[in-house]
Formats: C-alpha cells, structure tokens, sequence
C-alpha cells in the first residue's frame, strides 16, 4: 500500500517524536510561559530575519481564520483564488474569524491569482460605498492547491496591488517549505520582503503531529492575536508540547529536508508518468504535489493495486491528485511507476486511441 | 522546585508518549477516518455505557465552547456559577462559539450551584418575553473551580431543573477523572443518567499533551457539531495523534490511576497544611485543587524555597491554590509540608496573632 | 428635473401619510401589541390565502437577513444569483444575520437562477462532507435586479430543487407587487403554492415610508424570528407607525394600483426609448426598471437637461438602469422621451454608425 | 383610560407629522444624501456646540448596539449597570453588534454606576492577561433605568476612570432629553465636555415615530459607523422621512419643550402620591419616571379605573412604574391622583397597618 493522499495522512518525523519524549519529562508553566515557546520564536526570527510575532497553533485553518482576523472588520471582503483553501475546504472558518467577512473569489491559472486581475477586482469592489463590503486583505497560498509555487516577484506584484489599496497580504504556507525550496530563495525573500504581511507557517504536513505557526511580519498585527487564539479555543494549556515540534522541526534544517525529499519524489513521480501515453499533467509540477489526468484504466489499476489517491473534479475528467510526503520513498514511487507502465502497456486508455 | 502552579503545567505520562511513537509510523487517513479514532469512540462509549457520540479537540476551551454552541441560540443565555471557567478565563470563548449568546452567572458555596437558585434564576429570565435573551443552557464543572465535586444525586437535582424548563445540561470535565474517583461511582452515573446532555472530558491535565473530547449523550446535538469543529479550526487533519493520547489515556486505567495519585497528593498536601496554626482551607478538598488561606510569612517563604503557585484573589487576603498532578510525587508534597512546618514554627502570621 | 434614479428616491403615498397622522393621536401598547399591528397579520394571512405568520421591519436589508437567519446554520451556504442585492447591496447584513453563512453565487440570463444550474451547484457542494460549508438555502428577488419576474412555473421548478436537498426557499420581495400585477397571478401562486417558505415582502420603495415585513409561509421558522428581530434592533417600540403604513398600503389595492402604475410608466418609458437608434433594452422590461444601453450623446443630454438616473456597468458600456416609481407621472415619461427623441436625432452616437 | 406604562405608548407630536407629510412630496436621493439630513447633522452640531458625526437609526437598541460595537473587540468587556437597558433589555443585541463582546454588570444605587466601584471593576478585570475579556468600554444611562439622572460631575467622574483606563464612554440617552431638562445644564456639559465620546440620542419617547441618532464625538469612531449601521440593516433608503422627525423634534425646541412637560407630569404626579400613606417612592424623581411602591389596594383599584403600568419586580413587594410622557395631559395626571386619594381613604393597605 502506497498513500499518495496527502501528506496529512503521513507519519511524523522521529526527530519530532523524539523532542517530544524530551519535553514530556518534568513540568513548566503554561499557555506559552515556558523555554521552548521562546526559543521557537526566536528561532523563526533568526531564520526569517525579522522581529516578527510568532504564535504556534494546532491547525492550519486556525492560523488562516486568525490571520485574516487581524486584516479585515466584519464588513471586510477577502479576495482570494476559487479554489482557496479558505474558501473551498474549511467549512467557513474564516467567515466564523473574521465574524462574517466576505471572500470574493478570483479565477487564475494554476491556482494562482495574477496582480493584475487582483488589481481590477479590488477597484471595482467599491471601495468607500456603503452598500458594499469592503475591500480588507488578499489571502493566497504558497505553494497553491494547484502545486504551483508564487515566485517573490509574483508576490511583489500582489503587494504592490494591496499597499495601492491599503489592502492586508496574508500566504496560506500549509506547504510553505515546498514552496520555499522549490524556489531556493530565502524565507525573507519569500514572504516580508516581497509584502507579505501574515503567514500561516506550516508543520504538519510536513512531518509535525499537529504544530502551526502564525508569523506576522507587521507588528501593528500582532496586539490583538493573543486574544483572538485564546477565544477560539487555540492557546495549548501545555503550549511546549506544540512547541516541541516546531523547535525540532526547525532544528538542523529538518524542515527543508523533509520538504526537499517530499518535492523530489512528487517530481520523480510526475516525470515516470508523465512518459506513459495519455497521461497529462495539468499543472507545472512545482511542490509535492501532481494534479494529472490519466488513463481510465491506470487510475483503476492503481487503485486495485494499493495506491491510496483521489480523483479530483467529476470523474469524467479522470483527473487525479498525488501528494508526495515527507516520508514517501523512492521505492514507492518506483512501484508505482512500475505498475502504471504495466497498466499503460496494457493499453485500455480510449482517450489515447482516439 | 515543586510545581503546585497547576495541572496544567505538568509532563505527560510516559505510556502517553509511547502511543505517540507507536502511532507516528506508517500512515492513517486524515481527519479522524482512522482505526485509532475509532478506537476512543468505542471505549468511550462501552466507559460511558452509552452510545455517545464522541470528538476529539486539543483544547479544553474548545470542547466547551463546542458542546454549549450545540445547546443555545445566538440569543440564549447560559447559567453558569460566577466563578466558572467559561465565564472567568476563556477569553469570551463561548460568546464566540454560540454567536453572542449571554452567560447569566449565579453565586454558590465551594464553586458549586445550588438546584433551586437555579431554578429560581431561570424563572426569572423572561422565558418568552422578547426583550430578554431566553434561557437555554445550564453548564457546571465537574470538579468544580473550587475543588469540589458535584455528587450524581447533586447532578440529579439540577438536571430536574433543566429538564423542567427546556434547557440543555453541560458538564466542563477539565477534571472529570479527578471528580469520579473521589466519588467512586461510575462514568454513566456522573452524567447521563445523571442527566447531563454533553461533557468537555479532559484529560490534558490528568496526563495527556494536548487532548480533550467532546462527548455526546443526547444523540440530536450530534449532527451539526462536525461542521462547527471543523469551522473553529479544532478538526486535527493528523487526527490519530490526538485519539492515540486518549487511547492511551483510557487504557488499563490509567486516567483513573492518574487522577487517584493527584487527588491522593491533594489530600495529603491539605491535610498536612490544615494542622499549621492559620492555615485555614477555604473549601473541602475533595479533588486535586486547594484552596487555602496561609500565614502570609508561609506564602513568603514557601515561594523563596521554590515551591510554585498561585495567590488567588486579592493579596490582603493571602489566599492561594495549590494544585496537584498525576506526576507531583509523594515526596515532593511531603518537602512542601516540611518546609511549611518550618515556616509555621518561625511564627511571623499576624492574623493568627492577632 | 425627473427621478429615474430609484423607486428609493420616490415619495410617500398620500394614503400613507393619512395613516400616519390617524395612528399619531391617543397611545397604543407597543412592540407591536396594538390593533394595527394585528390588522397588518390578518389582512396579510387573507391576501396570501394563509396562516403565515408576519413581522414588520422597517428595512428590506433587515427582512432578507432576518429571513436567512432562519434557514441557515452559520456553516450554511446560501445560494443566489451573482447580482443578488443580499449578494452585492447590503454589505454583508446575510453573513451577519446568519453569523457568518457563504453566500454562494451563480449565474443566469438575465437576472434570474435557473432550476438546473442551481441543482447542479448544490450537487456539487459537497452536502455532508465537513470541510465544505453546507447548502442550505436559496435567495431569489422577484421581481429580479435585472427587472424580470420569475412566473410561478419557474419558482416552482427552483422550489422542486430546493424540497429535493432540504434547502430553505428565500424571495426578496423588494418589489414584489411589481412583479405580482406584471404577472396578474395571485400572491399565493406566487409564494409558497410555488414553494416560496420566506418572503421580504416590500412596501418602501412603493410608496411607504420605511415598512417592509417578512412573512413566514412555513410555521416551523416563525419561533425565533422574535428574538432575533429584537436582538437586529429591528421591533420598533411605536411599532404601530409601522403597522399604520403596512395597513394603508394594502387597503383598497394600493400596493396593486401603485405597482401597476410604475409598472406602466415604465414600460411606456422603455417602449418610447427602444424606437430611438442606438438603444438596446439589455433585458425584457418586466416590472418597474429599464436596464438598456442608450447612445452616449443621449447619456449626457439626458442628464444635462435634468433627469436623474445611474450609468450601470463600466462607463464604455453606455448602459444605465431607469426605475419608475409609483409617484412618476406620464407627463415626466414623455418629457424624458421628447428629450431623448432630440437627442437621438441630434447624432452622435458612434456605436450606431458602425 | 390613562397610559402610564411606557413613553413608548405616547403618541407622536403634530409637529412631527406635519414634518412627515411635507417631506412626502416630491423626490429626494435615498440613504441620507438629502438635504433633511444634512440639515439634522448640521443642526445637532449646533445644538452639542461639537464637529460630532450624526447617524439616524430608527430604535434605541440599533443605536446602542452600532455605538459599542464602535467601542469594543468581539474580545472586550463592556461595564454596564446591573439594570441597564442594554443588559436587560435587548435581547442580546449588544453581544450581537460587538460579534460577542461581554457585559459586565455593577450595582450602583438608584440606577447609577459609581465612579469608584467602576474604577475597581475595571483594574480587577484583568486587562492584558490572555484569558480574561478586556475592559473596552462604559455603559450608561442618561436618564437612567431608575428615573434618577447622572449629573456631568457625575459623568467627569466617570469619565475619568475610562480615559485612565483607556475605555470608550457611551451614553445609552433614550430619555436624554429628559436628562437635560432636568439638569438644566447644555448638551454639551451633558456630554463631549464631561467626557462621553458616544451618544445614543432618543427621540421616539419623547414624541417621535421612530427616530434616533447616534451622535459619535470623539471623529475616529466615525469611520466604520456607516457599513455598520448599513450591514445591521438599519441605513433607510427613504432616509429623509427619518431626518424630518429629527428636524422638527429639534425645530424651536420641540425636544426640550415635550421632555419639560412629561417631566412636570411625573414630578406631579410623584409629589401627589407621595403624600398618601403606604406609598414610598424607590428612586428620586429626576426625570419622567416613577418607580414607588404602592399600597397593593391602590394597585389593583387603579388598574381596574383604567389606569396602565406596569408593576416593577416581584409581585410581593408591591413596586410599580409610572411613565409620563410628553402627551400625558395635566388632567389625566389629576384623575389618577383622586382616584388615588380614594383608594388610599379606603384604607386596605396590609401593609401599613402592620
């Protein structure tokens, strides 16, 4: 059995596990007040060169909801892509934050919102006029849902748009470590550099338990989080324990390891497959993850064989999405590769034919 | 260093960490469609004797403001003691998860309600009446903030009133385990059939790292509470790792045993302290929790000796609490105790005196 | 100078104000416990041929959001046209009123949903899976903000929909005497025998001052609309004032004599105005708003020589929107048109040239 | 039949109709870009002698809950008295307007909060520390709930204590007119000058339909006012017929005029009934409301001469309100009175003879 899921149904990693036996022994004051809350912090400050806010959480749609808390008044609207995260997959979480902002949705190819689309919508928003929400922040994600990773000057040119405006700059970085080293650029360079103004800096699909962190880059953010985490139920009593993760997470590059081993295998995968006849990728294969149609009969066959998958959009489009992990390995893949030449060799796929 | 600061700042059980290790190989579909989240589910039901429905959640805070949430319009009011936690220390919490439904706060000797006040207070809300928020839930905490714990029969008396008058019953079990061992009756007769609709279960402060659950037993507030954890950010997309700590937690007794040494600790911590010249308890001990008034020279030099806690209330009042752990060690109360008989003797309270 | 700006811009109803100055001498018990009040219901429940139950409000923004408020979970989706005024006009009231519902939105010719689209949005929502906000409702306006009417057929077809997912069916009604004698059906063929639940049944913008009231076909939903009413701000203490307008509005046929008035004005505007070259109705004229490009030359002349009106859409379109009113006399239509009859013989239009 | 049970039963002022039926001709731009109600914001300006911004709403509980949430986080404690209309009275509609903001309710004698017990409240709040709501704003009633008055050393007082503490002041003035005139002071000594930064200002009590307006004196509240009032569905399309009752309330002191009558009223009737035996009034009489208790023989006897109010609290302590409004004649007050006499020389007072 191979999971191509998501990298939410991976494991986590040994050193993580093992920081946490560490942390586990004897006591230390709660709700953050403790040693490894501060050097978490300080570590991320160091490796974004910033004196940024830091404020661990357990999940990504916490740190979104609460990022876009600090960004927009009630009667705000959010512009984001329609296939957002935000939007599409966390049952209206950032409605619930926000206490009933609007997000408007943008199309953008690749699941990539472009400057200059944002721009438009932002000016035909009618912004000042009372029957309208009102234009707040623009939230996107890096990597996309798409795999596709925003460069720092895609960022810049979002950021340009958003300070035209006076418009908050939020990046969903669920998979930002993906993002990050696919680019080979710096943290800074990738996020207050290019804008960014609030992150939701993520772990856990990349090899924590459950361990999130919100960053804001701009300390005018920062006065009114603690509050807002305490009140949606999202300040750990026995903070260290999330802590923990992040601090081994962040220790000896693990972080970039494990994300430059998940994008290796995505890309050794989308490259064996892209070979067989009638597979088509259809999205750059930038992260970890593959979105690709493929032949009927490869999916079935797949399947019946033990990879674990899903289909994405109607099944007509025998689209599907393949999500490398952290501890996805190379003979799995090769496995899968294997099985999908047989299957393609076996023929079966009308489309090709056709 | 002895940490009498709260249970909060305790480790966590080794038999917790190894489930931890245990679950972190291989992989598991995400978001509870797990074997180990079904796992929970069936021994908190076969614990409970009843078909509930059960959640996880990291969070205590959450767990509260889920079930109440389940149990009140927007316009409902909650009747909670003036000392509860959700009034006191989540930081609006339940405001936020119910949409702004009100907390109606009654007094009560030792943390607890009294059946009648309640009564008479739900009397008085207005029922009907339009201008008024209209009464709809009644939540309690087992143990109570006071240290104490509500019997069956007390439970009993208060769910009449509930019933009586249409309202949802609540339970805050931060310390449920701690609670049921001192009364040695079962889970089932502590809430069901006691009368209580939903419980917050703890167990982060008996043990576990990070870890609570919402459990269920009217089965009609079950059907919207997925969609509610999920919008609050409290659906763990590594799900299993939450459920391993409660698999753990509820295995061969552990809560149990966890709860009978920190309430054990309490006691002997109580009953020691009570034997000083002014020391007074301020309520029974009969959990983890105390409750004290110390001679002020006592506070003073308890605290210089490293032993950790709180004051609580005004300062004049030299009250403070004292709380016990699954890991405070016998000879760690036994060092407070000696340190205290020393500080007793040096004399110095001037209230006693006086 | 001539009012095409708004049926909001218009007057009040001599009746009306009679009726104001008669409810203004002796006193009445308030918050609607007065014999006008109760005039309002039960003339109400005769005209729609049912025991519904009714509330005024003093705006059309607070009926649609009261009425969503009680379809809706805050983890609901809304479904509605992509130019709905719950969508585009009220800044956010139906996310506030539902705390924080998502406003789902499609398309459709002109200004009106189709059955089908709807039924496959809704398929597509993702009904029961927890990461997906949940259908439960869908908003129309008839007559619609394209100034077309949904008959019955198409309203029932929409409500076959909505019965077969268990969604609520929601009618703006802002201008709904409009659309009920352009269709010459009666007020029950046109709310709940089509399936209508909830209507925002308007009276503002057709001749009162500032009186609408929601009106609940479906028992189940009237419980808490009291409360939530109150809690919006919207139960008017001298509730009678409002009574008063509703009471005068539908007595004698009023509300049908004004309505077929605007109606008439503005289909003799739009008839007029089509004859000219270079005009083009952008949707059929159905009720009592113009929606049509006009040469731009026209535009501006019409403007210069005092009538009042919108551009609609982005200026290089030269589209406006032209609402009659109850109060807008022949005399003003044809003064507009003799204008635009000299305006077009005038030239210049470039568009008509091409 | 006498109407002593609420203002809110009173009629409306000729005046106010005669304004009504003139601003029904002819047509004006909807949602205040009128000139009525620039002529309303231009002459309240005047009137406070203060830039203020002026935002007509049609209930007090809007005009209340628009101005806190002006004032408050969904995190923050609003400190109220335990009586206080918004409390009480509201249905949640504060909690609702702030997404979820608590209040925090002192006693004060006589309706009043102190300005010491307030100071206490506030510092024992908790302010900055993570778990508790944060203090953000003061309540209260000018004239209060009791009838009594807050002098503006009253108010500086209080006034001191939140600008210490960085709060916002709002003033909840249903019956600030009848404040005023009582005091004898300016509007502006009433207010800005002693410190209140928010003013819900009545007019529906003291003679209007439906009409009040929040007045924000301190400019950076002003910013967010508008799409809230929008989103809360309380900005009128017909705006003017809202400003016109405002223009002619404030037109040749129409105000002052209808509060001095309805306070004479209250005052005669308090100092009639206070000379008959058994009777003892609650509050000082400062304003037109009269909390006393009765002999119960006087309450049945007047109730059934026809005689409406309410009885206040329980029914064993024989407490009434009395209400006079600004239609409440002389000679109503004089029948009450004898009717009075005579049920107090009957004799039948339990009590008295005790």
């Amino acid at each position: 059995m191979v999971n191509l899921c998501s990298d939410n149904a991976g494991g986590a990693a040994p050193e993580i596990l093992a920081a946490l036996e560490a942390a586990g022994r004897g006591w230390a004051m709660p709700y953050g007040n403790d040693d490894l809350t501060r050097r978490v912090e300080a570590r991320l400050q160091e490796i974004f060169e910033a004196k940024a806010a830091v404020f661990p959480v357990a999940t990504g749609t916490a740190a979104n909801g609460l990022c876009l808390s600090l960004m927009t008044p009630p009667y705000g609207a959010i512009f984001c892509h329609e296939h957002a995260h935000i939007h599409e997959d966390e049952c209206g979480a950032p409605e619930f934050y926000t206490g009933g902002a609007k997000l408007v949705t943008l199309g953008g190819a690749h699941g990539k919102l472009a400057a200059a689309d944002l721009g438009a919508a932002i000016e035909a928003a009618g912004a000042g006029v009372v029957h309208h929400v009102q234009p707040a922040a623009v939230s996107l994600s890096n990597a996309s849902e798409a795999g596709t990773v925003y460069t720092p000057d895609e960022l810049g040119a979002i950021a340009e748009v958003t300070r035209a405006h006076g418009l908050g700059l939020h990046v969903d970085g669920a998979r930002f470590a993906n993002a990050l080293v696919s680019l080979g650029c710096s943290p800074a360079e990738l996020t207050w550099k290019a804008g960014v103004e609030a992150l939701s800096f993520g772990a856990t699909k990349n090899g924590a338990l459950a361990a999130e962190a919100v960053i804001l880059f701009k300390p005018a953010l920062a006065a009114n989080l603690p509050f807002r985490r305490k009140r949606g139920g999202h300040l750990l009593s026995k903070m260290r324990f999330l802590s923990a993760q992040l601090d081994a997470y962040l220790t000896d590059d693990l972080w970039l390891r494990n994300a430059r081993h998940a994008n290796a295998m995505a890309r050794r995968l989308a490259e064996g497959l892209a070979q067989f006849p009638g597979v088509r990728l259809s999205h750059p294969v930038e992260a970890n993850e593959i979105f690709a149609r493929l032949p009927e009969a490869m999916i079935q066959g797949l399947t019946e064989r033990g990879v674990h998958f899903y289909r994405w959009g109607p099944k007509e489009n025998s689209q599907v999405r393949l999500i490398a992990s952290f501890d996805t390995r190379a003979e799995e893949v090769d496995r899968v590769l294997a099985a999908a030449r047989e299957l393609s060799g076996a023929g079966g796929d009308t489309r090709q034919s056709a």
